[in-house]
């Protein structure tokens, strides 16, 4: 089975306060978007990576794939992310696409490939995470609220999401252009998708405060790396 | 203002698979509780560690301690997290008393004072987390449901949790047996409880997956810490 990987790194980084995107963000001695590459690049069955950027950035991309990198295909983004996954899929061949947030740089071989084998089985797989924490609502006013969530059927979900192309395709011309994630596109036509486990070194940066974690996960993944 | 941490260390690990207490399992080069300990030794405020540990296990965590340790008062816990709380809270001397998973070994001086600060100012504070990932329900026969979660004023609760300590001994004495958190335990009472920003390093470590992330942050934490 031929797969493609899709990322979306489109996005501009409010959160993280940098102004920029955060595909540039130096982690370890590499920019973010290098480290989510490499990760794709070690993965066999991944024949194609498809990378979709804010139009403006591609020029800058360019220039950061020709320093060695695995080869890509440059996709411009939309205004949201289901536009952006659908402009990448689009773009995309493979029989299986691999959906990835673009600032998550170190989903493992091992995951990519649980979530390959659940796309190819099922149509659809998704990484979820169990709730280890507390949760709680904050109340307008800064204070917790009462109201604690049953965490016991609650999971967390992370990208890479693995679907059907046609199946995806379908399922992002339709969805809600606010639609949280590409399983919830495909959720929303009735269709199964399966939970496979996924991995807490598998984070998202998204505020500055992850950066000493992503800096500490770069430092155990160097030797794999180089 | 003196305080007191409460270290709940009397868990049996089932999770992590081990069969024996997480308090043991190394990470890096020292057992989990030993860099819990170090964490909260080196906050000035805090004058007292009180370490609440399963009956059957006192022996083994003395001779833990013994091995250049800052000091730590031996209680024995109970059946349940609330029993273990109060035990804790019972043997406290300080003013504030500051309760903890023992299984969370890298919470930071900045991360514990901030706690502090607002226990000593509101009576209760705790550290929270913003959700990152999509929150989905898992449904009986493991497929994802098409619910989603609304994550905008959901957080994750971590630990310490700060409190007065008159404000948390009358909340634990009166507290459900299965309350999830010393939190849920004020707030039940109707007393306000005030979030401040917690810490993705911060991480409890549950499964054996969270392993390598703790390994991960050992690694950037040693230099401060030999």
């Amino acid at each position: 089975v031929r797969a493609s990987a899709v990322i979306l790194a489109a996005g501009r980084g409010h959160r993280i306060g940098s102004g920029e995107n955060k595909a540039f963000l130096p982690i370890a001695d590499r920019p973010l978007l290098v480290w989510t590459l490499l990760a794709f690049a070690d993965v066999p069955e991944v024949s194609e990576i498809v990378l979709v950027v804010a139009p403006g950035e591609k020029e800058r991309v360019r220039r950061l794939l020709q320093t060695g990198l695995p080869p890509a295909t440059l996709v411009g983004g939309g205004d949201v992310r289901r536009d952006s996954a659908l402009a990448g899929v689009d773009a995309a061949s493979g029989e299986i696409v691999l959906i990835h947030d673009g600032a998550r740089p170190f989903a493992s071989v091992e995951l990519i490939g649980r979530v390959l084998a659940g796309a190819i089985e099922v149509g659809a797989c998704v990484p979820v995470l169990p709730i280890v924490d507390t949760l709680r609502e904050i109340a307008p006013g800064d204070s917790l609220t009462a109201a604690v969530l049953d965490r016991e059927r609650i999971v967390r979900v992370q990208t890479p999401q693995g679907f059907r192309r046609s199946l995806i395709r379908r399922a992002l011309q339709t969805a809600e252009p606010d639609v949280p994630d590409d399983a919830g596109a495909v959720l929303a036509l009735g269709e199964a998708v399966r939970p496979v486990p996924g991995e807490e070194t598998n984070l998202k940066v998204t505020v500055p405060g992850d950066l000493p974690l992503a800096e500490a996960i770069a430092e155990i993944r160097r030797p794999d790396r180089t």
